[in-house]
């Protein structure tokens, strides 16, 4: 990146993965940290390469207000890290927009927003377009491991009549959000008020099923989805925390799609805490067969972080408008020194 | 597909790939065969349909004259399905090219020719762009299990260091003629002449390792590569053939860049007549770290003839010029109805 200005970039949203997604841009040659975006006061004020841990403080306090920090820091792109609902996330991601500032947001419901938000997608590409940026939504799920990295699997296979994904994670060391997210602890009577939360889930995985039927050409008729609890068979015991047997040790969540008749994408989504082991696992049925495992899984937040991290350039070099992943060239990582 | 011309197909190369791509381009909505190239004596005037051993007759009959096929069949791309070398289909592909035809070539160093063939990569770059179509090499291997896939899954991790790719076949239910190249059976001395002709061996891994270095940005410093034979350690009979203990069972072929000093991608090869196991496995040393297993592995007859099929749409929609799956979107299975 010798000679070439660094790519000006604004945090938008320093929550968990926000931070760890600035704290590597602050790390990379020929990115460049130039603000930060948060309402919550513990942040408000404080210089973003504090906030982040980074050697040096950066000259740059985060503030709460977007449309002050986009113009004074005139970025490139927006990191939108903030929530992953599309009707909350929608007018941050047209505030950066309507400030000519191309978006890769982690908000899952932009991974794939035509099928369930047609309008609000429709909206956000025409602003795009009229702005003469990008915007995309990427996320290690959705958006890798259960839509795109199927969809590529399909190519080295012709007659593909089903996929099926299954992702089995034991969250036992992850963060205490996520035990709080899927419910583990909690009595069966407990579980079905929790899961009312449309938070208290994995969010996207419809997304998922319609962006690999769109994409493959699929019209699905029906789509059977279903949450459950899985129940601790054992005693879990981990720091302070603790499940008895009955109890709820974490949450499945399965959606069946049905093409012509016959089931023609699967998804499995299961977090758990326990001794289940952690893997992903991706199942093409066509010619040739295919059946991958990935080993341990792929580790949701630091891979979250690395997709949006590697985005950054496609997407500023991108043309205008609302893109998906399964149009790009594939995000991948590049050498600091390149 | 409905009310837009179909895309119209000729096949130059109608030995196993080629033959095996014409079938299923043959049975696709929206492709059309429009003409059959070789020069095998019997072959030659017979019907493309009967040939491809389709349902009925085609009325075009395989003729071994490039340019008067393209001049009578004026099709939309070229499948190039002849020789793994590129100094040898490089001929092919410019008479192709100067019929403002598209080329999807299944020659292995058309995959990534940047590196080892760089000036034929300019010329045909050249000549793609003033006849205004594109040119793209394709298939397994080169061009996706070794190299795609793995720089894919580079994308959710960050500070990647190695990458480690093994892809191991059993031989055993093959083709006779993946035997013969692989050596089963010879003697080690034989064994040391056969290595010497360079299509007895796996073809294109240099331009795997090229593809994922040059797209991440390492400078190799230097490569070190080996073919060995892989002893039999029992007996092996699969119909009228045989390998005693001690005799070639198949072979190894590995394959390791250095960058800065460090080991950075390490491919490994090995077809193999016996009882041993089929798989691909990629490792991605980075953060997270990425451990995946194609269990059964990716049959590259099969999954060759695929990705071209795939590969059709999209080269015919792509920019001008040679290509490479790297810059692509991903090439995926799309349903007959779409």
């Amino acid at each position: 990146m010798k000679n070439v200005r660094p790519i000006r970039v604004v945090h938008y949203g320093l929550g968990a993965t926000g931070r760890a997604v600035a704290q590597m841009v602050g790390r990379t040659p020929g990115l460049e940290l130039v603000g930060g975006i948060d309402r919550d006061p513990a942040l408000l004020q404080r210089d973003l390469g504090e906030v982040l841990g980074l050697e040096q403080p950066l000259g740059i306090s985060v503030k709460d207000d977007p449309v002050a920090v986009l113009e004074a820091a005139r970025p490139d792109i927006a990191i939108v890290a903030t929530t992953s609902l599309l009707k909350d996330t929608y007018s941050q991601i047209q505030t950066c927009l309507r400030a000519r500032t191309n978006v890769i947001s982690t908000c899952e419901e932009l991974v794939y927003p035509y099928a369930r938000h047609r309008q609000l997608a429709k909206d956000l590409d025409e602003l795009a377009c009229y702005s003469g940026v990008s915007v995309l939504g990427v996320g290690v799920n959705p958006g890798f491991v259960m839509d795109l990295l199927p969809l590529i699997l399909t190519g080295p296979s012709s007659c593909v009549s089903r996929i099926s994904v299954t992702r089995v994670t034991n969250a036992t060391l992850r963060r205490a959000s996520l035990y709080q997210r899927i419910g583990a602890g909690l009595t069966t009577e407990q579980f079905r008020d929790h899961i009312t939360d449309p938070c208290n889930r994995h969010i996207g995985m419809l997304e998922s099923l319609h962006m690999m039927a769109d994409t493959i050409g699929w019209k699905v008729e029906r789509i059977d989805e279903r949450i459950e609890p899985i129940l601790s068979e054992e005693w879990v015991r981990e720091g302070h925390f603790a499940i008895a047997p009955g109890q709820i040790a974490g949450i499945r969540q399965v959606a069946v799609g049905t093409v012509e008749g016959r089931e023609a994408v699967r998804l499995d989504w299961q977090t758990v805490v326990g001794s289940q082991e952690t893997y992903d696992a991706i199942v093409i049925d066509g010619t040739p067969p295919i059946n991958l495992l990935v080993k341990g899984g792929l580790h949701g937040d630091q891979a979250a972080s690395a997709l949006v991290l590697h985005a950054i350039r496609p997407v500023v070099a991108a043309r205008c408008g609302l893109l998906t992943v399964t149009e790009m060239p594939p995000i991948r990582y590049t050498a600091p020194s390149a």
